[in-house]
């Protein structure tokens, strides 16, 4: 049974839940950062998913990675999955701006984690579910939280 | 026509090139650490190359974390695609052990590159080299360097 790990509870909010994926909202109002977890499987690594959930979990980090730049028109895209703290797989998507906290730095372990008011959470998640329905790339979405 | 950013160029040793990309090794011992270029495309972000392409780095990478996690025993593999400073598409492959320099940080960033000496690039070469023509992963592959 799919249990997530306690840290990543702690510091997000969660989404959407995809096919493969919970999509959680990292908790940082510094960027604008999701973060995918395959609900499928418990494993660490990549290569651990089936052949056809790795092709999965990159087609939906990079349909994010692109809807993400449009929305909040990133100087660049983060994507990675490093997993040294938190063993559970798991992808980050980051929105980067040359003037974000840690520009031009890997924002991972950089300052401390800026929780969003209710009202700034309330217009993040409302921008980032209006560009998914719209764009129909999650059709089968469900708003969770 | 195919330009490979100067920095890279600078900072990696080439081992070889697939189909989609050149196979670089950042010439950092504190980590081995792979570096893919895709030299069909100059882009930026990985949803500009087509979904083919994407499709193509996406197995080039995870073949390769794979490989070097069973080679090098990692304690983590860690993969990331940033750009913050260097533009051109890039994706890192990391060996991550418990007992490295930036454990468990991110490895961007922190403290100077060790480059290899003459012999100890010669030996990790060749142990990349061996294992990729052993598993026959990349069959066409030639060496460049």
């Amino acid at each position: 049974m799919f249990e997530m790990d306690k840290r990543l509870v702690k510091d997000t909010v969660p989404l959407y839940s995809s096919k493969l994926c919970h999509i959680l909202l990292m908790n940082d109002s510094r960027y604008p950062w999701l973060v995918l977890v395959p609900h499928c499987a418990q494993v660490s690594e990549l290569f651990e998913l089936s052949a056809e959930q790795q092709q999965q979990l990159w087609q939906e980090t990079t349909v994010l990675a692109e809807l993400l730049k449009a929305v909040f028109q990133a100087d660049k895209m983060n994507i990675a999955t490093l997993g040294n703290v938190v063993k559970q797989l798991h992808m980050h998507i980051v929105v980067r701006m040359q003037n974000d906290a840690a520009w031009p730095d890997p924002v991972w372990g950089r300052g401390k984690a800026q929780p969003y008011t209710e009202e700034g959470l309330q217009d993040i998640r409302q921008r980032l579910i209006a560009a998914l329905q719209k764009s129909g790339l999650m059709p089968n979405a469900g708003q969770e939280g």
